[in-house]
């Protein structure tokens, strides 16, 4: 089995990912399970085939312990650790060649605390896997947000120390000229490290930290070196992604699975 | 007038070292004034001079728009933007020497969206701010969970843009062992980094980076070389959390205000 994390903050479009990812490998073939990490989630835009909703949910949390919404958002995953098992007995009896795993929408609860480690260590253990880091496109177009996501996007791998795939969501709202402007930064990603130079800019400038043009420079490099555009209404960019998730799961072998599948 | 952003994970301890700051410079004769920024707080540890919830909670958007708590952090937050000037107005009435600011519990909702440079930028204008970057003392001990936390530091300070003071709380509940050695990481950052090296923390070859030894030795001293450690409970350390704010917004001057305060 493979696994597929796809982390990435609030709004960034996770679960619509999740869904289109999830349909293009049936549709190629492939035998998915998807599993819903969220147990704050309302609505969902796809059937989970695993739910943490099924052992325990933030709204239950608000009102068994009398919490506020951020107290119950954080126990509630902290409390999600304890049904670890259940889900892993799920999943392995299923035994699907990908498991796509939509994780919570606040990225900073689960990805820089304990139980999102471990939550990610168990359910992968001895699996190959790759995290998917979710960027909205919108965001992608001014430096002054991008470059703090780039930022949060290394402190998420170096926190879960899996391969980490860039993608880039909502390709679809883009403008041509947009959609035009992030294709060159992703096939090009030295002319846009240089357009941060531009004075008017004033980025760099502004941030305390000694010789912050090649700390940047290295930030934007390993962010954009393993980037993908994608929308999850069109399709658009899914085979680049798949092809991505094969290089780091697969040696690049197309239609590679660990387990018997549909067409091979 | 100054002002204090006071920003972190959740459940690093924002709003009990707003209390204790706010406590500390109204015991040495400076007038200030306290402002909770969290629609979604349920219960905190002092009485706010100004409240966002006196304009919106989470609770009521969750009813309002039939939204789940993830969607209604969200929006709630996004929607306080509406409400900075009258925020402005009720500062601007008391106008004290300190503003101290309380951040939203979640910080990447309010620290990678438009919304928080929106209100950040809007009440700062024109003022001297700091922002103060909690870290709980516990996740400082285990280099894994501290880097990926130290990083997020570093994005979120890319993010306002502003002079930023790293505040290891919670330092009451370390043993005098933890507490050493937190101590000596502070005062000497180079051996904590040459510690990085040990084969059998395994940090480094982990992480998909190019030169990622030097990469992180940088984020270890900038986020060390201007770090205090305190408790919000035994008062500790806040002497030094005072005299790195005011090196920052008075040139380190004790006791210098913008404004008359009891002991000028």
């Amino acid at each position: 089995m493979y696994y597929v994390f796809i982390m990435g903050p609030a709004g960034s479009g996770k679960s619509f990912l999740a869904k289109a990812l999830n349909d293009w490998l049936e549709e190629h073939g492939m035998d998915t399970a998807i599993v819903n990490l969220d147990p704050a989630a309302d609505w969902i835009p796809y059937n989970p085939d695993i739910d943490i909703r099924d052992y325990i949910t933030t709204n239950e949390v608000m009102k068994r312990y009398n919490l506020g919404p951020n107290g119950a958002l954080i126990a509630s995953i902290d409390l999600s650790v304890n049904y670890v098992n259940e889900l892993l007995d799920e999943i392995n009896e299923e035994k699907p060649n990908y498991v796509i795993v939509d994780t919570p929408g606040q990225l900073e609860v689960f990805a820089f605390r304990k139980a999102g480690s471990i939550i990610i260590d168990s359910l992968s253990r001895g699996s190959k896997s790759v995290a998917l880091f979710l960027i909205e496109s919108q965001m992608v177009l001014k430096p002054t947000t991008l470059l703090p996501l780039f930022i949060l996007s290394l402190a998420t791998a170096l926190s879960h120390r899996k391969p980490q795939i860039l993608v880039i969501t909502k390709s679809d709202i883009l403008s041509k000229e947009e959609y035009i402007q992030i294709t060159k930064m992703i096939e090009n990603p030295s002319d846009f490290i240089i357009s941060l130079k531009s004075p008017e800019l004033n980025i760099i400038s502004e941030f305390p930290f000694e010789d912050i043009y090649s700390f940047i420079e290295r930030v934007v490099k390993s962010n954009l070196e393993n980037a993908v555009m994608v929308s999850a209404v069109t399709g658009d960019g899914l085979d680049n992604l798949y092809a991505g998730i094969q290089r780091i799961l697969a040696g690049g072998e197309d239609f590679y699975t660990e387990e018997p599948s549909e067409i091979l």
